[in-house]
Order: structure tokens, then sequence, then C-alpha cells
């Protein structure tokens, strides 16, 4: 039983917009609805890159209902002149009476903008409202509008004890169905799906979204240094979903030549031997790639990590232990003392089917602080 | 964390037609989502009776995205020509692939219909996704469009020991403020709400929708068999929100032409001496009255009750004992034996701030039966 004031729409707002997460690009995802005495008169959602924003379709619908309407929005409504006019205009036009803001833009550069001028335009202005949970749902956007870095998400299934294969390479399956359905869901939701070339070898992943209702497949990342990635890959037979490898300066020109002519896209990332990683996720974002799901395997992982350059932490922990020299999820040199290693913040503890969900965001000590000074 | 499959979908239109509850008058809440190709393309819901159904204003923001869409709707679409043209024609002429429906009309004329017309253009069509849910959101309406009579929540707050005041008649408050907020937006969302004249002697209260955010102000009605309502009753300043008295043919005529002139409309039930209640909640239905917030005192709770007239009761309990001869929550006659006491069933249970909320749906035994034959 729910309480009707303000956060009763702004919860419809971000419902709205969070159900479109991963179909916006580079473009944040905004819901709007709009109330005229006590009554909703319009509902929107930005659906799609280039097209009507959140407000502009929650406008249309409430038509001549919109002039007095109180218009609540999950972010900051737009002032400049883009691929659509700006839909501080809009709202200005509609003779809305109020507007009800979750957040600010994130880009310093802009925010505030929008606020300032609908309320020189006389309309009454709140900020804040569900302001971190609109934070949260779009924090790819808000890390990659300001640094054009992706966002980084490790996800990995492991055992109780760490693994995530038996020792004979075995891994089907760690976690159970419904977590299996979560990622899949995840990958959706992301610009882009990145392993090592170890895990392409080991498991031959499609790396594509299959859930019980079409989703949208991310671009497929490798990181291979030297250009390991077989021409029969499951990988390269769906050529209409895009697949980009990381690799270094002296990795066989002619596997190179073989691979872009079935369509690859090959980014140098330094002299090797391995793969210059910030110098990729740098080129990556220069792509429009806002945010990356690492799917592993424990190399990869462990060296994003210790790079810093992993964003957030979602573990799915199957209530079993494998036990034997098993591959672990994270392989890295680590830390001398305990005190080094790196925390998770803003832990959240989920039960998923028969699985434990530990998700949370890394914190990097000074010495790391280096390698992440891009970062929001 | 949630996965995307049809039910994602299905929810987002049940969010979205659920926060329109109590603003479409005798029409149900319904929510519609327009999917293609692993996109949202459109949202809507019902906004306002008389106005576009939810499928037309979905339809409407996806424009031709729609053609080879799937389209999720909470109620089967209509197929008849009311004061809108048909949505079944709108979703054809709109050359969706495949339509997901929560449940059926509710109403045995028409029920399938809707399915059967989408069925026979070529349309694939699932019914039954959260049904249940569906059904729940739109109680009221399926009752009345059943029986044409409202359907009645009887709504108290009481201490543990099943008072509603002190024995000096204080109520100054039996709950807390979450609880009060909650019972202002379950005033938005009814169609009328309905005390007895000794609580509005007592109380002298408003019965108005008092929220954080402007809400919609239900009908007030009282059950006034000899019109003992004041003509200063705060009931009568504001002659913009209705007022409907139940009565008998044994009140005073002069009162009754006194009452006329500041607005009140009065109904007649039977010759008395005490209202003839199922008749009045027939008028009320006639009336286009749908749903019903029965605020007490406990005389009238137990009248209702006893006559099986209740469909639907929520308690606020305080967790405070008032002893004394306190009014209760539900005066009524009663049974001899435990064993006929009226049972509740789908009880739910939630804390609303300090206070306990218990619901569900009482089930009368064959002897009441008969009183409430025309119930679904």
């Amino acid at each position: 039983m729910e309480v009707m004031n303000d956060a009763f729409y702004m919860r419809l707002a971000l419902d709205m917009a969070s159900k479109a997460k991963g179909q916006t690009e580079v473009n944040p995802v905004v819901g709007c609805v709009v109330v005229k005495e006590g009554r909703i008169v319009g509902l929107g959602a930005h659906l799609k890159r280039g097209e009507g924003h959140a407000e502009v379709h929650a406008l249309q619908m409430a038509g001549s209902e919109a002039e007095g309407a109180t218009v609540y929005v999950t972010l900051e409504p737009c002032s400049h002149y883009g691929r659509t006019p700006p839909c501080c205009e809009r709202i200005i036009e509609a003779k809305a009476a109020r507007v009800v803001v979750a957040c600010l833009d994130p880009n310093p550069q802009v925010a505030g903008r929008g606020i300032a001028r609908l309320r020189e335009s006389g309309i009454e202005v709140d900020v804040g409202l569900l302001e971190a949970e609109s934070l949260a749902m779009n924090e790819a956007f808000n890390k990659y509008i300001t640094t054009g870095l992706p966002f980084i998400t490790l996800k990995t299934a492991m055992t109780l004890d760490g693994k995530i294969a038996a020792k004979t390479g075995d891994s089907r399956f760690v976690s159970g169905p419904e977590a299996r359905e979560r990622v899949h869901t995840m990958r959706h939701q992301h610009g882009g799906i990145m392993i090592g070339v170890e895990t392409a070898l080991a498991d031959n992943p499609e790396l594509t979204t299959r859930l019980s209702v079409p989703g949208l497949h991310p671009v497929r990342i490798v990181v291979d240094s030297q250009l390991r990635l077989p021409l029969d890959s499951r990988l390269l037979q769906d050529a209409s979903i895009p697949v980009i490898l990381l690799t270094t300066s002296g990795a066989p020109a002619e596997k190179r030549a073989a691979l872009e002519v079935k369509g690859v896209s090959i980014i140098t990332c330094g002299p090797g031997p391995r793969v210059d990683l910030a110098y990729g996720m740098k080129k990556l974002g220069e792509r429009e790639i806002a945010s990356v799901l690492l799917e592993g395997g424990g190399r990869l992982n462990g060296s994003m990590l210790e790079l810093g350059l992993v964003d957030k932490i979602i573990l799915f922990m199957a209530p079993k232990l494998i036990g034997g020299q098993s591959p672990e999820a994270f392989t890295f040199s680590g830390f001398d003392r305990m005190a080094d290693a790196i925390p998770l913040k803003n832990m959240v503890l989920e039960q998923i089917g028969d699985d434990v969900c530990i998700s949370g965001y890394p914190v990097y000590a000074t010495v790391q602080a280096e390698q992440t000074r891009n970062k929001p």
C-alpha cells in the first residue's frame, strides 16, 4: 500500500526509465510523469537515442492538460539544442506550473542550466527527490559523460571457495538458472561485453543476450594480445553483432588481416607483450561504448582490478565447494597486508534462486588512484 | 535486480495502471507497453474516462515501430465501439505481431471477444500473465461491472483492544501519521466515502483527500435515517464536492428541503426506522459510484458487515490498549458460536509506521449469502 505524494509519481518515472535501460546507447535513461490536479495526464520515457526525450512524449500525451501541471522528471530537462530541441522550452511552452527533478545533469558544464532556465521563466522547480535512485540508474552514463571512459562492471559466478570452474575446466554451470537469466538481462543493459582470449578459447562462447524475450546484443570485446582467437570462433558467426579485439602491435599481421576480412574491428593497445588495458578502455569510450560488462576469466578480472579499472563488482556465489587447483575468479599478484585488500563499498546482498548475489563498488587505495584519476 | 521477460514489461504496465487508480471513475485502470526487438517503443495508461485507452496512447508513442511489435496490456483490449473506437482495431491497424494480456474483460458478456478478434486477424495472443495482480488492481471495477453494485472497503483504525476512541469519545489519533497518509491515498482511489451520522455528529469531519500532493475527493455519503446532519456541518462547506445522504421516508420534510437547498442529494432508502443499506448500495451503483470506502463508525460498520455488504476490510491496529467502555470498531449482535465468526480470507499483514495493517476479504456463511447473491 503506497502513499500518494511527490515520490509516488517520481517512482513511476524511475520505473519507466529503468525498464528502458540498455536501449538508449550513450544517452541516459529518463522517465517523466505529468500530473494535474490529482490526475496523471502524461507518461513518457526516453526510448531511443536521437528520438523524443521523456518530457516530450509525456507532454504530448498530456496535450492542453499540461497547463498548470506538475512535471516529474528523473533528470534535469535539457536546455541546449542537441539532436532534439531543448525540453526546457517545451515545458515552458506547455505552461507547466512546477517541475520536480530527481537529479541534475551530471555534466558539470551544463548542470543547473536547465533548472535556471525553468526558474527564470517563472516555473517552480524542486530538485533532489529520489536523487540517489536516479543517479544509480544512470551510474554508467554519469561516468561516461564526465570522463569519456566506459563504466566497467565485473560480473562473475563462483563457488564458495572462489572458483569459476572445476580443475578440469568444466564450468557448466556454476550458478543456477535464475542467476544466469539475470546475467543475460545485464548484457542487454550494457553497451559492450568483454572477456579475455583464454576464456574465448576455453568456452567458445557466443556472448549474446538470450532471454525469453528478445534482448539487445552488446558489442563483443576480446582482450587478445596475440590475436589467438580462431577464425571459426562462435563469436565470428553472426557478423551483425560487432566484435572488437584489443591487441598489441606484436600480433601477427596475417591473422589481423584475416580477422578484419571477417568484419572484426581491431584496436592496437601498445607494443605488448600485454594489452594496455587503460588505453583500451579509453579507445572503447571513443567508440561510444559507455558501459562494459566484464565476464572474465580470472586473469583479465585480476588485471583490470589491479589497474583500478573496475567500477562495480557483481558476484554470484553458488552454495558449493569445488576444491582442487581450479581456475579462480580473480588472478592477480595481490597485497602483502590484509589491510591493503580492496574493499567493496555500498554492498548489496540478494538471494537469487539458490545463489547469493553480492554487489558493490571497489575502493582503490592511493597507489591505484593515479591510474583512476579520470574517474568521477 | 530484475530479469527481462514478458513479466518485466507487464509489471511496468501494471505500475502505470495502478498509479492512475482513482482517476478513471467507473472505468478500470489499464496500462500498456509496446516492445519491438528488445526495445520499449511505447508507453501508455488509461488516464480519464472518455479519453484514450492505454493501448491508444502507447501505440501513438510507438508510431510505425508498432509494426511487428509485442503489445503488453493489463486488460483484454476492447472490441466494441464505446466512447472511443475499439482498441482491437487500433492494434490490428498498427500491425502488432503479438499481444500479451494479463486478464480477460471481467464482463462475461464481452470476455474473450477482444482476444478472438485479435486472433482471427492473425495476431498471436497470450492471456493470463500476472492475471491475479491485474484482477486485484481492478477488484472494485470487476464487481461493479458485473453486478452494478459498488465494491465496499471497510477501513478502520483501532487499538489492540478493538476500540476506535477513548471512553470520552476522543479519537485524535488512534493510528500514526503514516497510516493516516495511506487512508487519504485510499480516499483518492475511491468513488465514494461513507460514514454514519453518529460519526458525522461526533467528529464533524470534512471527509476530503488531504495529502502532500493534490488528490481527488470522493463523493461524501452519510447514512442518516432522520436527517440529523447539521446545516453548518463541515461536510456542507464546499459544495463542489458532492454530498449524498441515505435516509428514510420518515425523515422530516423541512430538513430535507433545507439540505437540498445546500446542494445535498438525498436518497430515500425505505420507510425506516433504519436505512435499508442494501437498497442504498444499489442506488449508489446506479449513480456510477463503483467503489465506497466505509469509514465507520462502529454501528454502521457492524450493520454493513451483518448484511454481508462489506467486500474488503482494512484494519490499522495501533500498538496500544485504551480500555474502558469505549466505542468499538464493529458493533453488531454477533454470533453465538465462535465457529460462526466471519473469517477474513487472503489476509495480508504489513507494518506501516508504528502500526500494523491487516487486510482481507470477509467470507459470509450461507445465511448471509442470500443478501449477497448479486456479488461476483
